[in-house]
């Protein structure tokens, strides 16, 4: 476990025996540009089907609020957080979709997926 | 039966031989935080193929406002009604859908789904 | 044939070797709640394949009409709908879609669909 | 001071020398038909320009929610919200909408303004 | 009184020392064309001052569902309503917008207004 | 009275001692470009207080749909409407925008006014 | 070819080894009501894939525009444009959907698909 | 008269002796930035009051087309283009709305006014 | 001059016999609560019309930047842009609104204004 | 490698065993008509699951203006850039999608698509 990782708490899935989705969207998303230092802003979406447990929405987001000041590329910063959430959870499916603000008239979005084997 | 399922009636579908999705839409939602004691808000849609019988609608709203003073989470109440209203109604098929407002700066959807096996 | 059935006047397909799609809207459904005797609004979406015959435009709209002063429950009267036009103009396939205005806080939809088991 | 307003908690204004508008915006408020017992919902738009004193923003969330279980009409609920927040702050100028959900496919909105003679 | 007003009923206005506004709006009005006897749609948004008395909202839309099958124009039905209103409540400012639905590839809106000479 | 002109017929205003606002919107106006032939598009809105006449709708149709196969400028059209109306209905104000479809990348608002000086 | 045919040119395909989608949208088709002589007005969405020839759009607005003052069925003028086009530029895949103006409170959209069986 | 000045060609205005509006908008602005060189987006909304002369549609987009490659601040091009065409077309009012994309997460919108002063 | 003044630059007004409006938007702005320590989001929108100096967009863009780490609350942060921007460019006119992001599900904005006393 | 396709950067892809998806949206394309010589604005989307290599945002903005001046049919151009593109990055799938402003009242959109066989 990582050091963001420990940010987030879980609890036990209420229904284990049936698939359903929770998702949790947050326009609040910012971090730095790697290159520039300038912040970056996104709109975070998190979809997943929860297996044992459940992410804890206050916990998430400070998990979310640890990047602040954290200087990451779109690419890396969506990849890390779908990794870091499926390590504690380990959720049947989940995926991270960050869309972020244009930046040189540009807006980008990243959609990252996992698939649990075993489902 | 438990005391909330006592407050949805039923009458019979007038079409059992076809399949047709029924959906029920209501912004006007709300319980308590379980933690905090605060109000939740959310909107809950209902779609479902009746089998036998059919959720009459005013019954529906006087369950739903069952909820106003329990304390609850997100993904049990969600999990609740819909285990609740196939108990009463024995769908051939269900999904009830929950958006939560903004809390902390991030909304929920909790998507939960049934399907009878014999259809 | 019904009463309103007879409403329905119908024209011959122009291009029966293909099958496409012919949908009409119109927001300007009205009926009455057996119940209580209060109006009840709709809009009501009407999609079909025709075979021989397409439905002539303004006598669906008296058709639509008639209901006006019946009291009749929604899922009866989406059913009926379907029904009362596959009896008319046969068609390959069709799906009524009635999307009722909010009473108690809650709106609802009822979706119904007819499939010609030859095509 | 009434037992609601004991609820409210000030501070002082920062730029006394200064008219300027501070507007809260919550859709979730709620309270309770005094007729069927019913819940009302509805969107509290608070626009003032402060004088002396500023509402503090937590404690005017716990206000609002102490209609939560109480039975008031509509155009009662809008006044007595503006007098007992006037009673309290002492504000240069305040107005407050009430925009109630549809009821019988009727919505309603209530506007009530106060200004302070001595501006 | 004519036979439409009687069905109007008021309730004392709970704040008559403060001019304050109250708006009702009502996608759901339907009334008769007096020359095809086609059904025309509109929605009502009525928009008063108090004075004495406020209206009272069940009865108000009983009021509006009376014209359904009567055949009326459309600028005499937006007076009617302004005249049969004042008459009962006596506001110290009233207005009336009715928005029609598009006939014949046109839509129109008649909008209607009375101020108390007093005020 | 010009030849458009005669296409316009009027009815009595059903209420002559009150200032009211009519208006009527349609965005199916089309004419064609004096210089290339090339249809043009627009959106018409008409907005007047009647004095002794209202335009009778359908003729107001027939009046519009009369410009289908003119050669005609944008300013001349929206200007020749206004002076049509007025001359025939003889209002206490009228006001004409006509709102053109994008040409070469640019869209076009004429906004034309009448007010009759003994108000 | 028809004489309608004839105003459509097209140009080589400039990338004949891909299937690629060319989708044009015009709001501004007009054309008669054979019945009423009445104008009719559509969004005509036309979406293509190309195998030797691609449609040039200049002489596509002309072909619209040839229908301006010809009396002709929703229906029958939607499978019209399909075939006209198929046949003079014989793509691998064309749809067109036809959206007309609201007619007696009821707007109508008409679907027609081609599809090469070599592909 | 500068050399873009000289790309603005007028007409006679149609309607001298009443004040009416012309607004004219076009989303396709672009220029350069003088310090980096990249290219800048706006959405440009010209209003006016005519007086003798009416501006020429096709020769004011090109007009505007003549920024194209010029390096030009924000607040300079605005301030330019209404000095260039009341220069031209001698208004009796104009109004320049300038709306620019987003640059570095900002976007910007500058608004310039003329008053003829016999008006 | 205070610090964060220090980052604001300036440029000079290129147009000063005229009064114009500028306005720079950006939704990218956070701070900190200095209660919890929680980042606040909200949209800065700045109007004003320029005296001798304009505010040079980039420098504007750090000046807002430097609030992302201080803990400072809404009614406080906004009083303070409008004073820092008016000490460094002396306009005719500003107005700084902030809409703050909801909190406890209520957002909140803050609108200042300065008019300078000469103009 | 064309001329065009040396202005595009890459970067190596942080997470090649999974496949995600990268979508760059730009709003501020143009080029020019090679007919008329007139500019020519599109919304450029792009759509890529990057294999080694990710498209480096600066870089692919420099490329799109690199058309700036160029004279280049709709149907080629979007070709081109997915060609270009598909030629620097390799990427295991890419789409393109040129959403063209509207041309004599038609707007267009072009989509072409790519798929990495070995994937």
């Amino acid at each position: 476990m990582n050091e963001k990782q420990k940010l987030i708490e879980t609890f036990e899935n209420p229904n284990k025996e049936r698939d359903y989705i929770i998702e949790h969207t947050t326009p609040e998303f910012t971090s730095l540009c790697p290159k520039t230092g300038q912040p970056d802003f996104a709109t975070i979406i998190l979809e997943y089907i929860p297996d044992e447990l459940c992410i804890e929405l206050k916990s998430y987001k400070f998990y979310l609020q640890s990047f602040r000041n954290d200087g990451i590329y779109f690419e890396a910063v969506t990849n890390q957080i779908l990794d870091d959430l499926v390590g504690v959870c380990k959720p049947r499916y989940m995926r991270v979709i960050a869309e972020f603000n244009t930046r040189g008239g540009i807006s980008s979005v990243i959609e990252v997926e996992y698939e649990n084997e075993n489902y």
